[in-house]
């Protein structure tokens, strides 16, 4: 039996419970910080020497130089070849749909950006580019997951960034063969055997062997991300991603052995993992959580989601499912399934979440592989301010200020009155040299 | 006679070169960082009481409380009324061009989300919706502009965010009627002369008087920037802001006395402000110097501007206007003033920069305070990878799937295959419910 947190909205600490099961703190050690530091100045200074003696001794290897961390575009597409048919068709197509849905992201975010004329001959805008390299963090081991290469390389790729430069830790020197194949798919420029710190060291500095990026994203350890924290500004960063999350609400109306193994879905990714159900009928609720019993067993990660299940799962019953679509603003869920009849009417309700999942037959493991949209996603109710990784991150914008002879005689009175405001008189001069 | 430093991109080592002059660290202060991160801890556990003990302390003020810290909307708007007319006519201007250009950005970027459906009934797209509550960081004292007001405060007003809420540290209980004024334009909700890691720190975790937000945005000295980096995650933050910086590419054709005067308006800001020209005629470069020297005496400004100059300034002779595009695109500079005649065919070649200031008539001031494009921009290289303050920053995204039933029975089997591929047992079965 796995017992499941049960909360219930009518209760009157209710909002406190539901604060508690959310609580996650990213543990901040102090000494893994300083670790990364340490290894980042390192780097820096010493370059491929540094990453070759970090590599040799975290990864257990015995490489010559940097360049031969190097794993080269035919290794890349042997991989794919040596691929099971199935499995590469697989492949093949979740990569075409994510390129898919990024192209069609990429052609309704403004990416043509855009410029205006005014009346007296002033044209302002925005240019819209892509970033010009931009490096991918892969984990090795046990969270070495193919569609993360997919949906983080495929973006890149679309927005027009030149290269793309992949790291992946090959511990013992034990290399993925999927995650491979997937770089091969995804048209990955370059890809270097290295991780932690020491690789995003190098790809924010640059070494003489691995080219400096513009932007580093992907998922890694504590190490890997106190090292992007560090790097941030230098070269930018995607979210710190925390433990992947599932909120699902649901009127009942799906069968309850979908929803439990929805749930499972998410907490078999790891211990902190968190699956939460929400919904109006409690009878539901029981009859997921037999299905949650009955099932589990029979899960080869079963020690994972009852762990993840136990000390951070919840079942949430609620008056209707307008409160359920309140929780779900408050939650700002990574993933959330509206599992419900006529589920558009609730999506509308919700301000907060990374990905949508509507109606049922939108299992979140569709959204995951092969459904279009980006798999990386807000976590930690970071969906209140953040977005899915999309082209968008890969692109930036610049002004565009035209000011005519015509314009400069109004803006520039403008703009003196106010610099001489701020006690800026140089900006003042410089506005009234244009003056006639 | 201020000594710039001149470069010659013909010299065997003028990248070395260059890079030196570019090069700028922002010191890395542990002290500072650990004061930042106990401050957020004591705002974190004690709330107004903290914010409370801080604000007297480092800004010599005598409250009894943070609500005694708030400024009402009628002061603000009392403020405003007690502008001069050619004063607060032009703040209203500025205001209202910033205002016009955010809302054509606003409709160009993407704001109304899309939706596509495909052939089997499948629906994939992306919701766009505003950030709830925003928090703008005003510097108190020397760098207190009202401008910045404007800058920050109307795009996330564009964006359709529900609540802004300023802070403004007051040192000694002294308020800028100008930047209360601005708050009062700009529409901001509600504003706190509290100020340094204790602001931040209430706006990321909210006390009993203090909203959390879901960003901050706005500089601030290194206590603010520190903390400002450290609750990145908890809430979002726009960029830690280095000094600002000007590259004026001018192919002969402007008056050099105005040339002169924009690289003064640069480096009148601050001593690391820095000021850079790049131009293929060398006895043009030498009419820029000769006027910034006979210039520099009038100027109110005229120690930091020669500090500035000094210290960090260049002027750089290039081949030909070519070159000066490739160099615009390492120096990826803030401001980029591209004097010049027909500048549309060098701002083409220019890939990297904050804002474009095209033609003669296109002074950095005239940007800077109310051409309508944002003078929040990426510092220090970052235009590489990151854009002017937007409207977008307001926003965030949220992707849309709702799989058929048919579509659940070709995407199902791609998912199961790919999930088996990565021992996800559980995504595997949740796809494979979904089959009929």
């Amino acid at each position: 039996m796995i017992q499941i947190r049960k909360l219930d909205s009518t209760a009157e600490n209710f909002k406190a419970q539901l604060a508690a099961v959310l609580a996650f703190e990213a543990s901040e050690d102090e000494a893994i910080d300083r670790a990364a530091a340490q290894i980042l100045a390192d780097v820096k200074i010493r370059g491929d020497a540094a990453v070759l003696d970090y590599t040799n001794r975290f990864d257990k290897l015995d490489a010559q130089s940097v360049a031969g961390l190097e794993i080269a575009q035919d290794e890349l597409r042997a991989a794919l070849d040596s691929l099971a048919p199935a499995r590469r068709a697989a492949l093949q197509t979740a990569a075409d749909r994510v390129r898919a849905y990024h192209e069609r992201q990429k052609k309704e975010c403004g990416s043509d950006g855009f410029t205006y004329a005014e009346a007296d001959g002033t044209v302002l805008g925005q240019k819209v580019t892509p970033l010009d390299r931009v490096g991918i963090y892969v984990p090795g081991g046990k969270a070495a997951y193919p569609s993360s290469v997919l949906m983080n390389a495929i973006p890149a790729k679309v927005a027009g960034v030149q290269e793309v430069v992949m790291v992946v830790p090959t511990p013992a020197g034990v290399k993925n063969e999927l995650v491979l194949a997937a770089a091969a798919i995804a048209g990955v420029d370059r890809v270097f055997t290295i991780g932690g710190a020491q690789a995003v060291g190098a790809l924010a500095f640059g070494t003489a062997t691995i080219p400096q990026v513009d932007k580093i994203v992907g998922p890694g350890n504590a190490y890997v991300a106190a090292a992007k924290r560090r790097v941030f500004g230098i070269v930018g960063i995607d979210m710190i991603a925390g433990p992947s999350e599932i909120l699902v609400i649901c009127d009942g109306t799906t069968d309850p052995d979908w929803v439990a193994m929805d749930l499972f879905s998410q907490a078999e990714h790891d211990e902190l993992a968190q699956s939460i159900l929400v919904c109006p009928d409690a009878g539901y609720i029981a009859r997921v959580e037999a299905s949650i019993n009955k099932q589990l067993d029979a899960m080869p990660r079963k020690e994972v989601i009852r762990t993840s299940l136990t000390n951070r799962g919840a079942m949430v019953k609620v008056r209707d499912m307008d409160e359920a679509c309140e929780i779900a603003n408050l939650i700002a869920a990574e993933h959330l399934e509206i599992s419900a009849e006529n589920p558009q009417q609730w999506a509308d309700k919700v301000r907060h979440a990374g990905a949508m999942f509507l109606g049922h037959f939108s299992s979140e493991s569709l959204g995951d592989y092969c459904a279009g949209p980006n798999h990386v996603l807000p976590t930690s109710r970071t969906a209140r301010f953040s977005s899915p990784l999309g082209v968008y991150d890969f692109q930036k914008r610049s002004s565009i200020i035209h000011v005519s002879q015509a314009g400069a005689q109004t803006l520039g009175k403008v703009a003196a009155e106010l610099a001489y405001g701020e006690g800026l008189q140089a900006h003042a001069g410089s506005a009234e040299y244009r003056l006639k």
